[in-house]
């Protein structure tokens, strides 16, 4: 689904759903070169939730290279929107934020990415926004990057700046996921964690007497000269927060020691 | 350089500087299939800050399509440790997490990444940390993620979490760098933007004026019935700032549009 639906922006257009919101980012790519690039801006951006490809004056496109590397992305490859202008792309969108490396002498200030996907959710609201990328070795053009109303720097070490292109997809669909589910996106909940009970006090203590047992008959405690070692060994555990089966394991450890110890 | 050096380690092992804990982290890939994926990994490591890549029984390494996808960041693949165990790659390390989308029935409670991040650069404060990312198809083993103490995974798309093994490295290692540097790593400056003098309020309102007498001249404003054409017009200007030379270029245009109009 690229558009959000009707009713969401008909009767509520100042909060669209975070998945609504995803839904009007436009990712534009301007004179990619390389079509596996294209496909890994797809899967990046599938991963992130969000599905609108607008591809302007691509080199080669549609190819195999671009399939192969968006791996289950295809639909968003077969839903790109091909342009031969970075105006047509544009077209019917309210806002457009260049993504550049570079700082332009002239143009709009520079955001870094998180707070740049935060701006970019907030202006979803009033409609459709592009992030516009350049060609992978040239970048966005002065004369592209002007016709963006901001722009966008990922902040990466200043000595070696080169991101690869569906890197830099990947970043921002990753910004843009989190500020629109406020930093918590919902998580895939497949398995449920093995957790056994929490261990109660007595269990707990039951077991620091079975481990002090253990360690005076092999010797390794002298209880008259106890130095710090329970302390330390409470400490541990009382770290670990231990469960009710692990206290089995650890109890039938010291009852395996007690019976091979004469 | 590989190492922190030796006097942050020594002197101030609590709070070592952010690119010293970066260069704390080591990159940990197992089992990677495709010799590509691990150029784009020391890409974006570089791109972040970091430098230490082990690789854990690499199916093909060294090999050209690793160098060729490492495009700069070649000499993170020649410092790259090869390991024929997790073991031995995690050798000295204080700690290792690992990076995982799938849930496990056993094994450390799994963080997102943002989270995750600031905790390995928290842990890096006591020694090497090691992130381990698993094999392109099958992931990490139960007994890979068995022996790290922690799980990160990160807030994908539930319905499709299939990031490629470069963009999972990139997301990390840009959360890493984040996280090093307070949310603002340094930015490189290399161009100043061009910004001339803020306009003073009088040259803003010797505009608004001109621009008044400009539309009254045009007909476009009726002064007897002005509606709210001004104060919509202040309110836009307001937004912009106006610099000097703005005032300038404007009211260049209103001059102009003065003396064509009869």
């Amino acid at each position: 689904m690229n558009q959000p639906p009707a009713s969401a922006s008909a009767s509520c257009p100042a909060l669209p759903s975070a998945n609504d919101a995803l839904a009007r980012v436009r990712i534009v790519l301007s004179r990619t070169s390389h079509p596996g690039n294209i496909g890994a801006a797809a899967r990046a951006m599938k991963t992130m939730g969000l599905s609108r490809l607008t591809l302007v004056n691509p080199k080669a496109f549609p190819h195999p290279e671009a399939v192969a590397r968006a791996v289950g992305a295809d639909d968003i490859l077969a839903a790109a929107k091909v342009c031969a202008s970075l105006d047509e792309a544009l077209a019917g969108s309210v806002f457009a934020i260049a993504v550049s490396a570079r700082q332009r002498n002239l143009g709009p200030p520079p955001m870094p990415a998180r707070a740049g996907a935060a701006e970019v959710l907030a202006l979803a609201a009033g409609g459709d926004v592009a992030l516009v990328f350049g060609n992978e070795t040239a970048g966005l053009s002065n004369d592209e990057v002007q016709r963006c109303q901001r722009t966008i720097f990922i902040p990466a070490n200043p000595d070696y700046t080169s991101l690869n292109l569906g890197s830099a997809v990947q970043l921002l669909c990753y910004e843009l996921r989190l500020a629109a589910f406020g930093g918590s996106p919902p998580v895939p909940s497949k398995a449920v964690p093995f957790v056994s009970p929490r261990a109660t006090n007595d269990d707990v203590e039951r077991f620091y007497a079975h481990l002090q047992r253990v360690m005076i008959a092999t010797e390794f405690l002298d209880p008259q000269q106890p130095k710090r070692l329970l302390p330390k060994l409470r400490r541990l555990f009382a770290r670990a927060e231990l469960e009710r089966d692990e206290i089995n394991i650890l109890r039938g450890i010291l009852d395996a020691v007690e019976k091979k110890i004469v």
